[in-house]
Parts: C-alpha cells; sequence; structure tokens
C-alpha cells in the first residue's frame, strides 16, 4: 500500500480523490501496488465531503504520519503551500503539485531540496492541465538540443480570443460572459494580462534549457487591448490571433516573451481554440513537435497529478525488491 | 561509459549514430554519463562510413563484447532482426527498436524475454517516428482508463492524401510523384494498403489496452481506391479525407481498424496534413490529448530511439550508486 495525503480540495484536490477511487484497479495494475489517499488537508469546512473521515485542518497530522510517502500539493499560490512543501521534502516525504506560481517562483530551490533529502518534487500539472510536456521534455525528447519552445498555454484567453473571432463581439462583453460561464476569474489579470501564461512559459523554459527564468521579467502583453477590428485584419490576412508564450534560445542565452501574435491558419496552433491548449517543442533532431489537450480543469489536470504520483510509487515499489 | 551497439546501418540506424555524436555532450549532462557507440553491425559495404573502425558484419561480435550493454536494433522486417534481439536479451543486453514490424509481431514476447532477463526491450520509435507515444500512455497518461485510441499513424498515405486535394490529381499520378520523391516505396503496399498503419495501431492497442492484437486480422481498407471525385465530396460536407487507424475498447474487447474517413474540418486531426502524423488518445479522466510531428524520417526517428537508449543508461548508471 503507498498512502498519500492530498493538501487542498478544490476543484484539482477533489478530482485527485476521484481518480485514485475511480481507477483504483487499473493504477494497482499499473503500479503493482495500491494507492490510498490517507489524509486530506483543507482550512475550509465541507458540507458533502466524499471521505470526511480523512479530513484534517492540521497539515501536521500528514507530517506526524510516518507511512504516508506522498504529499499531492493543491492548494495553489506560495502561502502556504511553499512552507508545506519545504517541510513535506525535508521530511522525506515527495511532493506532486499542480501548482504553476509555486513552481515557477521556488520549483529550482524546491527541485534541490527533494534531491539533498532523496525523494522527488514533481510538476507536471503546472502545465497544460492533463497534456504531458514535462516528462517528454525530460525523457521522451532529451536526445534532443532544444531551440524553442512556444504555445497557447492559458485556456481563459483561448476562449476569449476564439468567441471574439467566431462572435465578432467584443473584448469586454465575451470578457464578462466567461466570467459568467466560470472560464474566467472575477479578477481576471492573471489570465488576460498574460501573468499565467508567463510563469508556464518559465516552467518549460527551465526544463527544457536548464535555465530559470524570473516570471516578472519577462516581457508581456496580454490580451486586453485586442479588438474585433484587430481579429479582422488578422482574418483577412489568413491569420487567427492566439496569446502565445514563446522560450528560444539564442548564443547560449534564454528569451522569454508572452504576447498575441497571427498565426497563419495552416499552422497546427491555429486549431487550438476555445479552452484548448497547445504546447510545441523544437528539437535539432526531432524538428517540431506539438502537444494538444484541455489545459485546464479538475479531471485533466488530476490525471496529470496521478501521473507523477504513479512515477514515484514505481519507484518505491521497485526500491523494495 | 554506456557502450552500445547499431545494428542496421541504413536511414534510422546512421541517425542514431549521428545523434550520439552531434548531442554527445548534453546526452552526457542528461545521464551522467557518457554513450557511445561501439560496434555498427551490417552486411552491406559503406563507400564512405562515417566510423569504418566500427563496423562488423558478424553480429556475434556484438554479443562477444560484455562492454556493450544496449543493442539498437534499426534492421527492420523479421529476419534476422528478431533471432539478433532475441539472442541479445538473452544475453543481458537491452534491445531499442524502432522496428514495427517485429514489435507487432513478437513485441509481447520479446518483452517477457527481456523481463526474465532483467534487461528493457523499448520501442517507442516503431509508432509515430519522432512523436513521444509509447511512454506517455505507459507514465504520463497511466492514470487513465483508456477508451479509444486513434490517428494519422502513415507519413506515405498521408502525404498522398493532402496532395491530392490540394491539387485536385488523381491516386496513381500522386503515388508515382511520392516514388520520385522517396516518399513512396518502389512496391508501395505495406503503405496504401494499410499494413503499416495496421501494425502501428496493433501496438498502440497493446501497450494502450494490455492486449494483443493480430495485425493481420485486423479489418483493414487502404486508400488506394480514393478518387478525386470521393475528395471533393468531402470537402462539400466540410471535411477530408484521412487513413485512420483505431483502436477501441467495448465492453472489455479491444476493436481495431484501419480505413480513410472523412474528418470534419474543425477537428484537430483535420490540420495534419502530408508527412506528419498525428495520435489521440481518449482517458477517462484526461479526456483527448493528441501527439503531433513527423511519423517519419531518419532524425525525428532517431530522437525516439535515442530517448529509450537514455532511459535505459539513467537505470544503469542509478543501479550504480
Amino acid at each position: 500500500m503507498i498512502n498519500i495525503a492530498i493538501i487542498g480540495f478544490g476543484v484539482v484536490g477533489s478530482a485527485t480523490y476521484d481518480v485514485t477511487i475511480q481507477n483504483a484497479e487499473l493504477i494497482k495494475e499499473r503500479i503493482g501496488d495500491s494507492v490510498k489517499v490517507k489524509k486530506i488537508v483543507d482550512v475550509r469546512d465541507f458540507d458533502n465531503h466524499p471521505a470526511p473521515e480523512l479530513l484534517t485542518k492540521n497539515f501536521d497530522d500528514v507530517m506526524n504520519d510516518p507511512t504516508i510517502s506522498i504529499v499531492v500539493e493543491s492548494i495553489g499560490g506560495l502561502r502556504p503551500s511553499y512552507e508545506f512543501t519545504k517541510k513535506a521534502l525535508m521530511g522525506g516525504k515527495s511532493v506532486v503539485t499542480s501548482n504553476k506560481e509555486l513552481v515557477a517562483t521556488h520549483g529550482v530551490e524546491l527541485t534541490e531540496i527533494a534531491k539533498q533529502n532523496k525523494v522527488s518534487y514533481l510538476f507536471e500539472a503546472s502545465v497544460g492541465g492533463g497534456i504531458p510536456i514535462i516528462r517528454p521534455l525530460k525523457q521522451c525528447l532529451a536526445a534532443n538540443e532544444f531551440n524553442e519552445i512556444f504555445g497557447i498555454l492559458n485556456g481563459t484567453t483561448n476562449y476569449i480570443l476564439t468567441q471574439m473571432r467566431e462572435e465578432g463581439r467584443p473584448f469586454a462583453e465575451v470578457l464578462k460572459d466567461a466570467q459568467q460561464k466560470g472560464y474566467a476569474e472575477l479578477n481576471p489579470s492573471a489570465d488576460i494580462d498574460g501573468y499565467d501564461t508567463c510563469r508556464k512559459i518559465c516552467i518549460l523554459s527551465w526544463v527544457a534549457f536548464g535555465k530559470g527564468v524570473d516570471a516578472e521579467k519577462i516581457d508581456r502583453k496580454g490580451i486586453s487591448e485586442i479588438t474585433a477590428k484587430d481579429i479582422e485584419k488578422a482574418k483577412a490576412a489568413g491569420c487567427v490571433i492566439k496569446l502565445i508564450g514563446r522560450a528560444k534560445l539564442i548564443d547560449g542565452e534564454v528569451y522569454c516573451t508572452v504576447a498575441p501574435e497571427a498565426i497563419p491558419l495552416d499552422d497546427p496552433l491555429a486549431i487550438v481554440d476555445n479552452v484548448y491548449n497547445a504546447i510545441v517543442v523544437r528539437g535539432n533532431f526531432v524538428s517540431d513537435v506539438m502537444f494538444y489537450g484541455q489545459g485546464a480543469g479538475g479531471r485533466a489536470t488530476a490525471s496529470a497529478v496521478m501521473s507523477d504520483v504513479i512515477e514515484i510509487a514505481r519507484t518505491i515499489v521497485a526500491s523494495r525488491t
């Protein structure tokens, strides 16, 4: 039995719990042992919690349980996730996260702490939701020198741009609509001003080029100034407008940008609409490969979280023999 | 030092040699040790071989060298690759292959032999050229129950269908042109009659559903009867015609088909043109994810071959400590 704890029982945390229950049998078969959620940490009260007996408000309950070997951090933001992650790693527990802000800000340091404590800090879910991208960069494409990595990394802005194009409606109106549908936050700045894309391109750049970039120093432009006229103009030129995050290696230096770009209709990125994401990796042997799928949402993100849990669980099982 | 041997120095074998030379430094950095090609086996004579001192016509030279731990099999076909692979695995050497025919026919048995001998038999390059797909199924998406896997798995037929559509030319004429350009074989049956796609869908079905399927029993239809009129008709209906390989799980049984299908223009597969491939995986949590890239060609395939070599090399390095 591999015991895990989930800290933060929001959209991603609850979907991660669901996948451990719903796919329990096949996960057991694929790992060679079962994975069980032993504790769920959240400061909130829940009316209809699926497993109230696992709930605690105190993170120390996880730290004091030596049978828990993996912690899923799905709190989001920097506090208290940074502190909890550090504590878990230093206490010999591996940590899996979907928290792009934390990885973009402290990923290098937390990975180092994990290494020193002979555990893992994995973050497949921090970029592109359910789309495999971190592990492909580290493994499947590891024979390549990477030249460039770019893509549509934010579902909210892509949804807004798609609706503006398809329905000819202005930005403010579509944003309001997206907020009502739950696709955009009430304070939409992190998405529409490109901060979220900056964090993701910063994580990708670190994994692909081995160089940490400060997300706040990235040359950034959001989509709030895009007008219906811009979109018409792009259309007339055989293009669609997409918010693109881009990291490029030039003479050994990494250059990152986040900005709306006109993408020609015959470019595979042009077909990526609504809340979908896609990431293109350019390697010196593989040329261009693209990874496409749902870039957000509880279930898709839980798929990525759980793939990291499975990787660590397999290592634990292998180390027993 | 991790020593490898390459058997079969054709398009894939020579590109694999190239990647070990050209990306030697970064591969060393990523593994923690260097990878060196110690022997190259081929029965042919070469006028301008890049490393004549490594050449041998005798596979036993590889078997008799205990310092070689990984064999790259890029001979293709069933003979003598089956025999050589078996010999290598039983002799305690891991084998990496791009040989879809061998994997589709004897993959289950060879994987079992590898397991018994505590080595690996890896075949990322056997489907989709450089596109990561085997490892994502085994790892990145391992938390999912797979419902269906389908895609454009053959570059030659996709090139022919794209040219027919774009230039309005008939099948026979485009095929001839593709043969002259080297995109189609002189005997094009394996591609245009769908046999190649059958082998690939059979490998994907085995990896995703854990069930071996006999490639020869798959319901198969090629593209040789597609007319310019069919393509016009599809266009009028807002579709493009693509040769699709498909494996589906229905009530615990796997159903595989290979046939031309009309794909709506807003489907991401519709944009996959010319020699590009794309594979869609449908999981119960991740929903649809698509992997897109060059499905063939020496350098892209060598990227996948080398990713398997790197995985095994990392295990060897880790086992030393």
